[in-house]
């Protein structure tokens, strides 16, 4: 398997992805390179963390995620290959990959600290041109990620809050907002199997209500607020046409109650 | 061929994008992905129609066009499979196919219904993802189209207003705009072809007018407006060195007059 | 080889670009493209230069890289393949070439002037498509430089200003600013061999000072001017977690000065 994806927080059209992907293709020129999002925004680790937890689950077994959100390069913090389900991450250990390893635990960790698999020459600054992109483009060509350095048993993990299910009541926080303005909650899907789908079920999100759960946008008119469960699996408030978090003001955090 | 293209309405830099990658990848992974846009405005059929027609007829035959702008997704919309001159196109069937048609009506019509080719769970807010991904990897790798539903006689079409020629007047409007702020018009290159080049046409937009038709934007000095025949083989009005949208105040659907 | 990359003012997400690439993958399905960047500002070719000399060295040997910054298409301004170090560069001949011509000179120069190795029509507004797509596609191919045109010995060049460096201080300017709003100056690392690292070296830019130059931006605490040498291997001034272009209000072109 040749497939590398890159997720970063260098700005969508950033130079700094390309030398990446430079590097990767001169040690394997056929490697198969996929943006996964440089839109991260700027040192946003959580973001990271969710994004890569939404979108790695869709490609196959084998696949080599790298993750450049990294405030610290150049300071001790460590890098790490990890093992999670049967694909390979490789991220500054900065809690980049701690919601993945919520829902699967990595099988293995070790910390990347054998220079002869990076360039000769490491700037300070830019670890994931000059360590990570040839550490996976080594790994893309088979070498064992035992070869990067010593297995660790931890990795640094960020405190994400669930969504907290009670008898006639789930209250959760918006986690994420989707180019489309989508408020995209930590209610998973699961937690609602229980919820009433009708009327009585109300969905309060700041100031704002919406009654019932719906399954499609279209469900209801353009310019209404609904609820439904989106595509990452999870409860999701949209405004019909509009960007929700635009209208409502709305952003990351903002708790969010289903009452019935 | 294993040549797929990717357009959609998802926003520069999505994650969504990536998804939808990582599914067809995970069916077939010789497939070349290309992007043609993720930037259409959010659910504007219109643009992703016109985008689609300027831009696919530059890949090869039998490439795999995958357009995702599906403001219906979820309801009772269907999702098609169009043979149009030597290339496939999957949308949903709301229009986005309609420009293409236009000028070249498809050979076969398929509705997408057979949920064997799609991914095991389809969620009701991302057919993109859990639909149209699989199925261009399956037809990347030889799945007869006919496999993939009943074959339909018609497509929903959109209007299309075509410029308007008389004796010494063509009446049109501007259809898109670039990324430079170009306004680029219904008027074909053919509808100029008696139409005098110099001083004595006027091309009137809005308030704005200019005379002469030119060849290439450096024909004028900067901040002249200048009337062209554009890349996309329409009339199009250009600030030489700005922006002309940003500068005039222009949006789709403002009337262009040529008079001689 | 088959590697090509694309440099260009495009604008992220244009649709202009995969025109580009349907054209190069019909001549040779088996190109790899990837995108150096479509983000540079519309015609600045001096900010497109200092992208291809920054990134493109960390491609491999035999890479064709393709870049369109080009306001005066369609006008007499030449089109060339230049040969620098083991690459090819293919551009408008207008100063795009000429930062990287600056370190290594080219060893070939070509100008495009024949027509069979373009597409059989080429408009007056758009060369990256009409012909450095066919061009890059057919020398990705294999052929000879020397069969597009007829060998040069100039090119345009700009006047790239050098730091002016004297016995206790250095005089240059912000030259780029990054997607982090780094300030990234004309002041390479080798200039920096005898400067004193500690408190008693000044940088200066605009009214603003910081003392000492640093290894990492986390060496200073948050929303903290600090001077380092940036992975463009140039000094760079940077304010930790923030964007300085945007906190200071600097430009390109503005003065930096160190002092020691």
């Amino acid at each position: 398997m040749s497939l590398i994806t890159l997720t970063t927080d260098f700005g969508v059209g950033s130079p700094y992805v390309a030398a990446m992907k430079g590097v990767i293709l001169s040690l394997n020129p056929a490697a198969t390179i996929v943006d996964i999002t440089h839109g991260i925004p700027a040192q946003d680790i959580r973001q990271g963390a969710l994004v890569l937890d939404q979108v790695s689950r869709w490609f196959p077994a084998e696949t080599i995620h790298v993750a450049v959100v990294d405030p610290g390069v150049g300071t001790e913090r460590k890098v790490i290959c990890a093992r999670i389900g049967e694909q390979f991450f490789l991220a500054p250990d900065n809690g980049l990959l701690s919601r993945l390893a919520l829902s699967t635990p990595p099988s293995t960790i070790v910390t990347v600290t054998r220079p002869e698999h990076w360039l000769p020459r490491v700037s300070a600054t830019f670890h994931g041109r000059d360590i990570l992109a040839p550490v996976a483009a080594r790994l893309s060509l088979g070498l064992d990620p035992g070869e990067l350095g010593g297995r660790v048993d931890e990795m640094v993990l960020l405190n994400w809050t669930e969504a907290c299910v009670s008898a006639a009541k789930i209250e959760g926080t918006v986690q994420s907002i989707d180019s489309f303005g989508n408020l995209i909650t930590n209610i998973p899907a699961d937690a609602l199997a229980n919820v009433p789908r009708g009327e009585e079920t109300a969905i309060v999100c700041d100031e704002h209500e919406t009654r019932g759960i719906f399954t499609a946008y279209a469900d209801q008119p353009e310019m209404t607020l609904i609820a439904l469960v989106g595509s990452s699996g999870h409860l999701e408030l949209a405004i019909v046409g509009e960007s929700a978090a635009m209208m409502l003001g709305v952003r990351v955090g903002t708790p969010v109650t289903i009452q019935w």
